[in-house]
């Protein structure tokens, strides 16, 4: 994986804030385990409120998770005064997300002025053991001077 | 958009009772608008707890609507002992997703024998005003012969 | 579809002058059949130059015409002293594309400041009969003040 | 890296055959570096022909030698009877392909009993200096009993 040297030394607060302003991801449980420059781990313990009609992981959930920790792998490399949207993102789901804790966990690929890529790899762990279940490829926008708080 | 003749004249009750028992649905208070011969439309009222860190909806909410709209628009199509699962997605972020509601809607482009190609387009409604917020191109599985219930 | 106004009234000669730089393009006999303000359509004659193994077009060629085909339908409503690059494209192959030509079309969903969102389709001719083989969704973006020519 | 077991020990001599069966791969000089279980390398001289509007290697062929690629990782798994399909690929495109030389290799995520995922990585290389260029994740299809060659 690439080295990358964040230019905010004060990153891992900015994402944490950040991550603790999308009421969605205290609505589903989410929690963010882990932030280092161009990396990102989110977890979601399973419920039954955010699954699908098999009972496993909803794929929204899935892609939720895949979305949320490449964005924050994003911005961690960003500039203090900037704010990030998601471009677009492309989610292949590779087995049933069946298991009591889902991790989806991004890396940066490439760091540009305007444009970032990333891939995100999401785990399913049942009694224990984890299976990769989905794998995506994104792209985010860097917003200079724009406020990532609630305009 | 193409005309299709579903396998089973029964589709719109079997769609009905598939979204039922998705909880996530239940949860974040999504509703089946409508569903035709591989077409699906699916809507979700704004709420906090769905929210991201601008106070919009939050993309893995955007995303949730235009896989299970495009899921449904599959399922419609295919044969009543079939279940069926998400291949992959890309899904565009075209706007920011602010407003009182949001609407998915999505048609089959190819049902085949194994996959299934769909579109979705997704809106938000402000003040009643509708605009495309994202697009989203899917690849859907037929399970023959699998039980859509859970095991 | 929408109504796009170009910024540029002699972007038709500006895309037409672009398409003929790609070398590409000559190298694999494509024809620029139409470009209008958010729209364009691209064709390719077949020969065995541009099969794969099963002898249809390959896939990298229809690729070609979804991503050049979005690209120009997106070129058309940029300013004349901007260029353009293909941040990412998404390609669903629905049929073998067997026949003895390829025709590609896109429009421009939405045309950002900086983004540009497009769908193509692409379809094989084999006896005079048109037949989608191809669906794609890509993100364009514009570079102002960019040369389109060659550095 | 996943170690994968091939099912036909003759996997690499079936790759290399189908490769020299696809003519566009001829036409644009690219050569199969390397094929290992679940991995495949290609790499194509820049020329002229292959050429975009800036003089460096089309999108178009990039989109090429990251999904040839990756069918090739997915087709080294496969059955010998069995023939293969891209079902659909995702391309971002990171860095200008500027350069004498591109690679592509891909690898597999999953080889599925239907699907087989991938993720492609395509370099340029100029004056011996290897970038990432481009990234890629596609979804391919086995097709069992059905012959590679042409009908």
């Amino acid at each position: 994986m690439i080295q990358f040297t964040p230019k905010d030394p004060d990153f891992e607060k900015r994402v944490q804030d950040s991550f603790a302003r999308q009421k969605f991801m205290t609505f589903i449980h989410a929690r963010l385990n882990k932030i280092e420059p161009g990396f990102c781990e989110i977890e979601i313990p399973f419920s039954e409120n955010i699954s699908q009609q098999h009972g496993f992981f909803h794929a929204g959930i899935i892609g939720t998770v895949a979305d949320n920790a490449a964005g924050y792998a994003a911005y961690s490399l960003m500039s203090k005064t900037s704010s990030i949207l998601t471009v677009e993102f492309k989610l292949n789901l590779i087995s049933p997300a069946d298991g009591e804790l889902l991790i989806g966990n991004a890396h940066v690929l490439k760091y540009g002025r305007t444009l970032t890529i990333c891939r995100s790899d999401v785990y399913s762990v049942k009694n224990g053991i984890r299976k990769l279940c989905a794998a995506s490829q994104s792209t985010l926008i860097e917003l200079p001077e724009h406020n990532d708080k609630r305009n």
